[in-house]
């Protein structure tokens, strides 16, 4: 048998996973996501494993009634004191997909086409989860002992905002997270061809800029010329947050930005990114960087402002006269660490209201804003790190890329806010992986490495050194 | 019999024309437009004028069938070469109108509260046509001549646009209107409780400024600060239009502008308008301008910009993450004499494309407008100005107010340019009259003190001189 040649049964199984349309977007969908929990947590039960469904919460319906929310998986396995514990976060509800959006395969009917696995949640996140529970299989097969302690938390909302995660996981601090050491997340892709370790997201607050003023729309023929308009305090406003060349213009905003140490600086040179490639790709003629190190910064750790639009003005095709009355701008900011988004709302909100002030408007002001997620980052010299990149030498033959995202991936930053545990992502998705759309696929050799990858890594793990709590 | 008691037909008259509900806003309503044309036109011919019913072609449904336009009323009574002709224009189609909209009184059944007619089309504009119709009838019922010829043009499509009715004039130019000398409008109203000529408006030109980037929509958290984004372009185009107190910055734009007569000036002095009243109406701080002279010159003869929205960007409720690939920003400017329409786009578009190269953009600008009409302003020193002026002070005993409009009546313009013919307004309706509002009304004073006053006009346009052409 080739050795790079799988047994059948674990593409059997993702494609049995992938057939369940746990699509998590909509309450009357959420008996598939039930039904996708149960089969996970019949594999782990198989295993040896002890499944509790944790409840979350109900969900309230627009009739008034409540939906009880699909639970959330707390799984564990048998537990050596000794031994380091690793808790695995994943999730096993998917995005919607319909074959009409415009999949060329069915997409829950996993289907190989050169050596990719295309289908819905085959990389986002079935896949990695998959991934996971048979590299604790292997170990189990071949009657060798997990050289962790394993834990997992599976959830099945991921998909439509992880209602209920965090109090879960507040909940659950002192219980099932006391004696975890270390958190893995699997639910991103690398940047390049090559493996990746992931240890940083932005965080992103959301604004919302209110100008408010005559009691009416007004008709621009009678009124035009005669009253302050909100619309042109407000754009004035929205354009006194940028430059032409996307610098955000809010005095202070970039003080407390973490400075870029030379190690960090270095560490972009190794980076597998092809500038001339993503510009075909997204259409655009050039960046707002010249080259790949200053463009992934700006992605990964420096803040960014992106205008989003308008609500309450005309914004329908054609033409319409109308003076509205109330007009709220939204707009976000990607903070990196070390912004704290209290005082990055209160640089905005005093700059927007001392421009409006400049303007003597008679119309009124309101700013205010919701923060989506802080931006996270971990230690590289943390020991999962050091035990990760072991762990991808060992399996792919070279050095990871040390990358970060440049959107939110808030469960990276609760858990290691709500827990105070390490926390490391470790994807084995591909960059290609096309997560979200109608080509999403992890290839065979990403999910076949993959699974290596977690076994190598909780080797590697345990090899460091013992559970740090114990020493 | 008190003498201001009037006769009661003439209201029972507005009663019955009010009961027809011509709503052409829906083609599916054009029945009762059809039926109201027909008693207007039964109306003409019992008084002995002659009516056509004009075609103005056909409209072409969603389902791709034709449906023939509600025809246009050309009529004429019995012509006497000697006197000047004059023609009416009007129309009798409404708003559309439901009790449930907000109407304290049924919409259709012409109510009196107080000495006012509340009704759909009482004031705009089968009121002020039938008053029309009933200065001649007073001629007739009294046995005497008329002193001037009459022609009326009554439509059924005014609310909806008017459609065809510029093709008809251009048809008809060389036979219809070949023989008018003059053309009254009675489709607006007072300025105040002073009755009014109006011979003014202002035009307008709709702009659309689109700003194309990436061939796809960007997430922010992957690409905020590395793309120009077409939003952050387009908020600097607008921004650059207007500052803080509503001056238009496209250079050389106030250039052609009319400039104020010491007569103009003074006309301004003597108009009754009152700022405060207008404020507590629209519910706002203050004007742009601070005293009643200047914000009706800014609202009659100076140019405006307002600013309308964007589509393409986010306008819903709530919060998304977006950045738009393609945005389009709306705005119109408001033309008054002399400004040329062409002059005016060739300005804003070198503008904006100005402003859009400074920023050394990647992404595509592209700037169109359409001209929705252009600005109208007649000679005060014409015949008909000087009738009305003394037919003002023969009914009302002072003179009238001249006004303009900020807003655009193409049919205005569109009579004085196809036709070459002398247009006045000569308004009946009172200022508080709420034409397309659940408060439409005429007062019966209005309603009756307007017919004594076209009757009037009928009169002193006689007194003054014969018909131009023949002179």
């Amino acid at each position: 048998m080739d050795p790079n040649e799988p047994p059948v049964p674990i593409l059997q199984r993702l494609r049995e996973w992938v057939a369940i349309p746990s699509d998590s977007s909509q309450p009357s969908l959420w008996g598939e996501v039930e039904r996708m929990l149960h089969v996970a947590a019949d594999k782990i039960t198989a295993m040896g494993g002890t499944v509790e469904f944790a409840d979350v919460g109900s969900h309230e319906l627009p009739s008034g009634a409540s939906l009880r929310r699909p639970p959330v998986i707390l799984a564990q396995f048998e537990k050596e004191p000794k031994k380091a514990t690793l808790c695995f976060y994943g999730h096993v509800d998917v995005q919607p997909a319909n074959k009409e959006d415009g999949w060329a395969t069915e997409p829950f009917n996993l289907t190989e086409i050169d050596g990719n696995l295309y289908g819905r949640g085959a990389s986002d996140n079935k896949g990695p989860v998959l991934a996971w529970l048979h590299a604790i299989e292997t170990y189990l097969a071949t009657k060798q002992e997990v050289p962790v302690n394993i834990k997992l938390v599976l959830e099945g909302l991921e998909e439509s905002g992880s209602d209920g995660l965090e109090e879960l996981i507040q909940q659950r601090n002192d219980t099932f997270f006391s004696d975890v050491d270390y958190i893995v997340i699997s639910d991103n892709v690398w940047l390049s061809r090559r493996p990746a370790l992931t240890y940083g997201t932005r965080g992103s607050t959301y604004f919302f800029v209110e100008v408010e003023g005559p009691k009416i729309d007004l008709h621009s023929g009678v009124f035009g010329g005669c009253v302050q308009e909100p619309v042109g305090d407000l754009i004035a406003l929205l354009g006194s947050l940028l430059d032409h060349r996307g610098k955000i213009l809010v005095p202070g905003i970039y003080e407390s930005v973490a400075p870029v140490t030379e190690e960090e600086s270095k560490s972009y040179q190794d980076l597998h990114f092809d500038l001339e490639e993503m510009k075909q790709e997204i259409g655009v003629e050039c960046f707002l960087q010249d080259t790949k190190e200053a463009m992934l910064m700006a992605r990964w750790r420096y803040p960014s402002l992106s205008i989003h639009g308008i609500e309450g003005a005309f914004s329908q095709p054609g033409s319409k006269t109308v003076i509205p009355r109330r007009v709220v701008g939204k707009f976000s900011i990607r903070q990196v660490p070390n912004m704290e988004p209290a005082v990055v709302e209160k640089q905005v909100t005093e700059h927007l209201h001392r421009v409006f002030t400049r303007r003597r408007s008679p119309n009124k002001l309101k700013v205010s804003a919701t923060v989506g997620a802080k931006a996270w980052v971990a230690d590289l010299k943390d020991p999962q790190y050091i035990a990760g990149r072991r762990a991808v030498k060992a399996v792919f033959g070279g050095e990871p890329e040390l990358i970060r995202e440049g959107s939110t991936i808030p469960v990276a930053h609760n858990f290691q806010e709500l827990t105070g545990k390490s926390v490391m992502m470790l994807p084995i998705g591909g960059h290609d992986d096309a997560e979200h759309s109608e080509k999403e696929k992890i290839s065979r050799y990403n999910f076949i490495e993959g699974t290596k990858l977690f076994a190598a890594y909780f080797y590697e793990l345990s090899q460091l050194q013992q559970s740090p709590q114990k020493m």
